[in-house]
């Protein structure tokens, strides 16, 4: 560890001016405290181990090799040992999944059903915006592929899914302007709703529970539709582009994560942000950017 | 709810087409599983409901107001109630600190010690850009500001604080050059490390358990220092830039959204990248980018 950072201990611990010099008039340091929320405040106040407990689930998607094929027998002979270990083999993924969601851009929030939610002219521009990166993306993926034998630079596994809901499918099919190779298709799964309680509750959104029963497995069965391992069968890595919402983008976050679903409200992702999760043949999910805007220009960013 | 997202089970169900039009060569809805990981699979592959059962803790950062006033005793009089609310009020946070992460750019990893791992060419390009971009936000964020009797904007209040290794006090340097105006000043807390086991564990890092102890704790004293609600005699909102490394962003971000912290290498973020908290008066923290890189042309990107 030394070796490969360096001594963090080493010579005098330098710290930025602290509370007391950027903010002279700090009361911080004068107040007692009184912990009337102690029990809470335990865990992750006074302790600086804060596990939760929750262990990594290796077989999340249903695709962990040994979960698919029958398990080896207590005395099994040394031949059933190798067969075991080909079917496992047979079973392991070779590709990796990309999955990209893009949250839809700036619409119109005065209307009073899905139709009448269409892009505003920033939404536009964001989507167009965002379609141009991902343009960009999929030239230099595209060119990092190999030749075949005539020269000619194999076609990659890229696909674009948009959800049903107005905002969505516009922002979709300006993004597949952008992107004209590729196949695009609607989906109902991933239109917005309400994945479930979040945890702080907030009082400026308090949809009906019915609203987190019925969408809740709704949204859950999107997640599982688009983020697995990829299938044995499957050769080359692939990218699926998810035109959808804020708060299907955010649950499928935390999904991805195996981190507690009701965390979602924690995290805000701009209009036409771009997420991106990587799914290894090993099935341990890699999150590389949460609602990533730096290619908007400063007065194109918005929430909503 | 239905209003605020119109129906999302309107129509017919349309799911963008099955693995087996986008696999043809699926095996996977053939497969027999063999749940040998019944038990850890049970709580998120046959429920919907994947709650770990941890709650928000709204005394995270040991500013919540309740928690720094004398308590109300049980047969408070009118008055006594009163003047616990006021003093309860004396202690609510009025602005919001937002703390920017971001990565130092690519270094040499042949290096044998820190001085030796600088910033490679590219490195040292990706800050540029990143201190433009920066540059670009600050100028939008000062330019939203209000003037006052003179016509002269307020100065923000934003400082940039470096780590002290080479990597990151070269990226911070570079970054200044597009934020003459900012204080920077060098940290020793937010130096690379290594922060707490991850989960699920990885061959290709094994740190001493003495690592993890040393450093641990040392990384959540730096985040302890900067992550926090603003003083209730802070006005005005407030930006800390902070230059850092890898593990030290994504073990914040893991603590800002009170995730268990071992979930950090579940994440990776790219040399450069922006990732952005923000805490409002209420301590409810909002992540709103992780890993943000793309203000970098796609040959800019990389992770070490």
């Amino acid at each position: 560890m030394l070796k490969l950072f360096g001594s963090a201990v080493a010579g005098t611990l330098t710290v930025a001016g602290g509370a007391t010099t950027f903010y002279p008039d700090s009361v911080m340091h004068l107040k007692k405290r009184f912990l009337v929320e102690a029990r809470e405040a335990s865990s992750s106040v006074n302790d600086v181990n804060m596990s939760h407990g929750t262990k990594w689930n290796y077989n999340w998607d249903m695709r962990e090799p040994s979960s698919l094929v029958k398990p080896l027998k207590q005395n099994a002979t040394p031949e059933e040992i190798e067969e075991y270990k080909q079917a496992k083999d047979k079973m392991k993924p070779k590709a990796t999944r990309i999955i990209v969601m893009v949250r839809h851009g700036q619409y119109n929030l005065q209307g009073r059903d899905d139709s009448q939610r269409y892009l505003t002219e920033l939404g536009r521009k964001q989507a167009a915006s965002t379609g141009q990166r991902l343009g960009l993306l999929y030239d230099h993926y595209l060119n990092k592929k190999k030749e075949d034998e005539n020269g000619n630079k194999q076609k990659p596994r890229v696909r674009l899914v948009k959800s049903t809901m107005t905002r969505a499918t516009e922002t979709g099919d300006i993004i597949h302007q952008h992107l004209p190779d590729l196949d695009i298709q609607p989906c109902d799964l991933i239109r917005e709703g309400a994945p479930c309680k979040p945890d702080p509750h907030t009082v400026h959104w308090v949809p009906d529970p019915w609203d987190f029963f019925q969408e809740g497995a709704r949204i859950e069965a999107g997640f599982r539709k688009y983020f697995h391992r990829a299938d044995p069968t499957q050769t080359e890595d692939s990218v699926d582009i998810l035109v959808c919402h804020g708060n299907v983008i955010r649950y499928c976050v935390c999904r991805a994560l195996q981190i507690d679903p009701a965390a979602w409200l924690r995290m805000s992702v701009h209009n036409g942000s771009i997420t991106v999760v990587a799914v290894p043949p090993s099935g341990r999910v890699k999150v590389t950017q949460v609602g990533e805007a730096g290619h908007f220009s400063p007065d194109m960013l918005t929430f909503n």
